[in-house]
């Protein structure tokens, strides 16, 4: 029951052992990623367009301009996939075919509605606002109604989805390890710089502290 | 003649400010990510997956398991979107409705050609290899036939590509730059940590020099 349940569509076939459908890891996935890309078809061409997201309990909220082309075709119901992906490591090998990459990813596939209930945009604004730096939406001024209205709001419900996780050294064949070559992981890491105002912050208003965006406690390997 | 030419598909109509079909500018952003995201249907339903890939000259290759549905499904010619994306900053506005994202992305549509030609293959693995690590290929175990076999390869000429880039401070409304609060970038950007060996490297081979794989001469802003 804390599982997604796995379908022809998002069930792991490369490569099964590095697939997870636990909501935990899925959900931790999704809350560390700052953006996603969103793959959908028009004219039986598909585009994939990255974006920012929220997810909120088993939701995942988009938001974007009311007349661009993905927000007006998404919101038609048209079936799409959103991916979430975190680069961890560079994974070095003695052999070529054996490099690789540690990474984590979630696959989410359905059909997303358009959020027309005023108090769920909100609630989606905000989710989207706060998945960027918690507690952003209590600070800043509120979108009104001109802004509500040029924002569509979309929202996917967390149903057909799937986590695929590498992580670890690289695998080189036995013959290999005789060769004098490094091999080994190289950590890939977001990392947050020095924030650098406008130039129009009040004199008494202090920094936007970067532990508050942090996202994860341990660095990645 | 250094530019790509906009198509019905790749031309920017949202903001178009922020578009560039320069050469140079995409080719930047190409070389420097580490990772795209590949999308393309089957049955009508879209897939977005994350993959490694390399740009040789105006060719974007690909590879994978000569199993894996994704290849095989682009080995036959198939309408795809391959996406590159860096993203660089966290804009923080008064507004909510102003918050941002700085960042660089490439859109690249075609249709993918299966790279049987050996040469061109082995060029196209070297490509990928020297993408994340730079001479690396010169230094490991080249693939041997089975191991080519076993990998199959696809080229996408970069025919049909844009870019998109936002950079900069937020934008607010007049009347907010009298709020209280905080507005600019968070810097974002993608860093390397310290390489760990696999434990079986032998004695006196020295450890992968970061500085090799090191993408960008500046800072993200």
């Amino acid at each position: 029951m804390d599982n997604y349940t796995p379908t022809s569509r998002t069930r792991i076939r490369r490569l099964p052992k590095r697939g997870s459908y636990d909501k935990l890891a899925v959900h931790a996935i999704l809350d560390e990623g700052f953006i996603c890309h969103v793959g959908f078809a028009v004219d039986a061409q598909p585009y994939v367009i990255p974006t920012i997201y929220a997810r909120a309990g088993d939701t995942i909220y988009l938001h974007g301009s009311a007349v661009s082309r993905m927000l007006h075709t998404l919101a038609q119901g048209v079936q799409l996939c959103i991916t979430v992906t975190l680069l961890d490591g560079l994974v070095l090998a003695r052999s070529a075919f054996h490099h690789s990459l540690n990474y984590r990813s979630v696959v989410m596939i359905g059909s997303a509605r358009l959020v027309d209930d005023k108090d769920e945009k909100m609630h989606a604004l905000q989710s989207i606002t706060d998945h960027v730096v918690p507690g952003r939406w209590n600070e800043v001024r509120w979108p009104n109604a001109l802004e509500l209205k040029q924002t569509s709001v979309l929202a996917l419900p967390l149903a057909e989805v799937s986590a695929k996780i590498r992580s670890g050294p690289p695998l080189d064949d036995d013959v290999d390890y005789s060769l004098p070559i490094w091999a080994g992981v190289v950590p890939v890491c977001t990392r947050l710089g020095t924030p650098k105002d406008d130039g129009r912050v009040l004199p008494e208003v202090p920094a936007i502290e970067l532990a508050r965006i942090a996202r994860r406690a341990t660095p990645a390997g």
